[in-house]
């Protein structure tokens, strides 16, 4: 084989698809893995792409992205806080494309990026790709909070970013505004890239603290957000990024050169998707969250309070099993299939995802206190 | 602002379309810039797409494509020459998507791209943001095809691919098979990939030769193509990369975190995509060729033999201006719109597109001629 870019080399597949697909061996088995909502698209926002397909709206959308959708999207972020103009929005392939196109734009080989960790691993995928160096923070100690001590263990001349995901997979923890207030002191006025993350925002059960919205910050914020999770729209891959005009600027002429642009008809009927509201979804993955959380209590395992997403992280370290070992016993014994910690950087601990009917739900807590009782 | 990724400095906004934007601030100008059908997409494949949106996949695709879009591709691709299976194709967002993570996913810093000019300036853009270095090849003195002895004046010890766009954007021109007998002979059994961009291959006019299908240089053909010419679907945003199965289980990983995968319901409508036959849209274009080229002529203009895509690149060195100026004036003064040639790496030239209405063209084109009559 031609050597490739020798970047490419540190990559491993998705850990979470691989304990997915080790559970779709096992018969029956009860998947506790998934990242997506389990809901379909609301239909009003798939009539509206067919409306848009019916007026042919198939040709090349701009680059940027279609304007009605960045001036919905630029308004829709200014009344929640961060104050932005259309020009600052760029749509993107979701917020992984926001993700891929913030860090590549910005990055120069060896420098680092501070990764709060438990962490969902496209950040480290991508900063590799970018020639930067991944930093983990580790906050399971810090009952996964920043403070600033921590923050200045690893804040060096070579940070160029932190990645700030709250609510947070893989724990559904919400950053305090103790945590955000320690980062704000950390960059504020430094060269550093505040990239928020905040895909998971839509389906917070209460408001959640940003520093996405703080003004003095305004030149050093990097937004990623996406319809994906709040409106159960994984499959449409449409996402954005928000920034310093002077920054998008430049970011969208890269953007141009890995997409071109976003579905022009796609994005159409993500402008509906702004007019719906996602609070009835929200409700069911709060009142899933409150008894997966009382069923984990009762069976005596400890996990950091989850606030939204829709995962809880509890730790398994006490059964004494390394986390890769329990999953596969957990699928192939217990017929549930969740995801070790240690594909988020963070082992001792199992995620589990409640993406899934209310029964199923139940199903899979009560194999997975039969299964602890068993071990 | 805080310093970027310095790979991005050197670019720029596309040529195409700083002279289509200046072209809409002249009233009724005729645009012969653009470089997308002006057909919409046949209703069979927008079908397609409301039919799986009805049954709500709407969820995450594989991150290397749906399946039976694969097998199709396969398929397909295995009659016309390219033996393949389903594992070695990656849908990707377009040819761009294509091309963007197949030179990001090969590239080593310095290493070098050699780029038969003119070409679309993607090619440039791209080599740069993965940090190799881009080398133009140029032809306008070969009769815009490849030669021997062109050739080993630009491959050398770091080259990594060379990239072939056969009929080629900007002049319409196919590769014949001495040049792809001395591409081949230059980079056999070397450690140098040969990057098809194929994309306007759907809209030839006779069979097109093509490195692609060669089983000698198996190991070393990365293959870009797209739904957007052939089917009308720009808006679309689907293509896709075939390559050697070690090459793509790598190029995965990349594509993964970059996108995370391509919108299920347009995949979907993208395999009755490939049972649309695109013939008659490529008569249509025939059509027009031939009647842009007679009027061409009539001009006495020379340019090389378009036979495919749907661009004619005429010289206009002869007229004593810079090609740049020569379009402003064009787009001032004479009411139609075309990209200088310099946008290509290619001066003196101009290139017209025929993605337009036959009144709209038969319009511009006497207008062209108006033009050259008052210089």
């Amino acid at each position: 084989m031609i050597p490739l870019n020798s970047r490419l080399s540190g990559l491993r597949r998705s850990g979470i698809r691989q304990y997915t697909n080790l559970a779709k061996t096992v018969p029956d088995c009860v998947m506790l893995t998934l990242g997506e909502p389990d809901f379909d698209t609301p239909e009003p926002i798939s009539l509206a792409a067919m409306a848009s397909l019916g007026e042919h709206r198939t040709h090349y959308a701009p680059n940027q992205g279609v304007e009605a959708l960045r001036a919905g999207i630029a308004d829709a972020e200014t009344r929640r806080g961060l104050v932005c103009s259309p020009e600052q929005v760029l749509i993107t392939a979701g917020a992984t494309g926001a993700l891929f196109t913030a860090l590549l734009g910005i990055l120069n080989p060896g420098e680092e990026v501070v990764i709060p960790t438990p962490a969902f691993s496209l950040y480290e995928t991508i900063v590799t790709v970018a020639g930067g160096v991944p930093v983990p923070l580790h906050m399971e100690n810090d009952g996964f909070q920043l403070t600033p001590e921590a923050l200045s263990g690893v804040i060096s001349e070579k940070t160029k970013a932190i990645v700030l995901n709250s609510p947070n997979n893989p724990t559904g923890t919400v950053l305090n505004a103790a945590s955000l207030a320690a980062v704000k002191a950390a960059v504020l006025g430094k060269p550093i890239f505040v990239i928020c993350d905040n895909v998971y925002q839509g389906l917070c059960a209460k408001p959640c603290p940003d520093l996405s919205v703080d003004g003095d910050l305004r030149e050093q914020i990097l937004l990623c957000q996406s319809f994906s999770k709040p409106y159960a729209m994984t499959g449409w891959r449409i996402g954005y990024l928000v920034g310093p005009a002077d920054v998008m600027a430049r970011l969208l002429l890269l953007h141009a050169a890995e997409v071109a642009a976003l579905p022009t008809f796609l994005q159409d009927a993500c402008v509906t998707a702004l007019r719906t509201d996602p609070a009835p979804m929200a409700r069911v993955y709060a009142r899933r969250r409150e008894f997966v959380c009382r069923r984990l209590r009762e069976m005596g395992l400890s996990f950091p309070e989850p606030e939204g997403a829709f995962y809880v992280f509890p730790d398994i370290s006490r059964f004494g099993l390394p986390d890769g070992e329990f999953c596969t016993r957990l699928i192939r014994e217990g017929g549930v299939a969740a995801v070790p910690g240690s594909c988020f950087g963070s082992d001792g601990h199992i995620r589990l995802s409640y993406c899934c009917a209310d029964a199923a739900l139940e199903t899979g807590l009560n194999r997975l206190e039969d299964f602890l009782a068993r071990l």
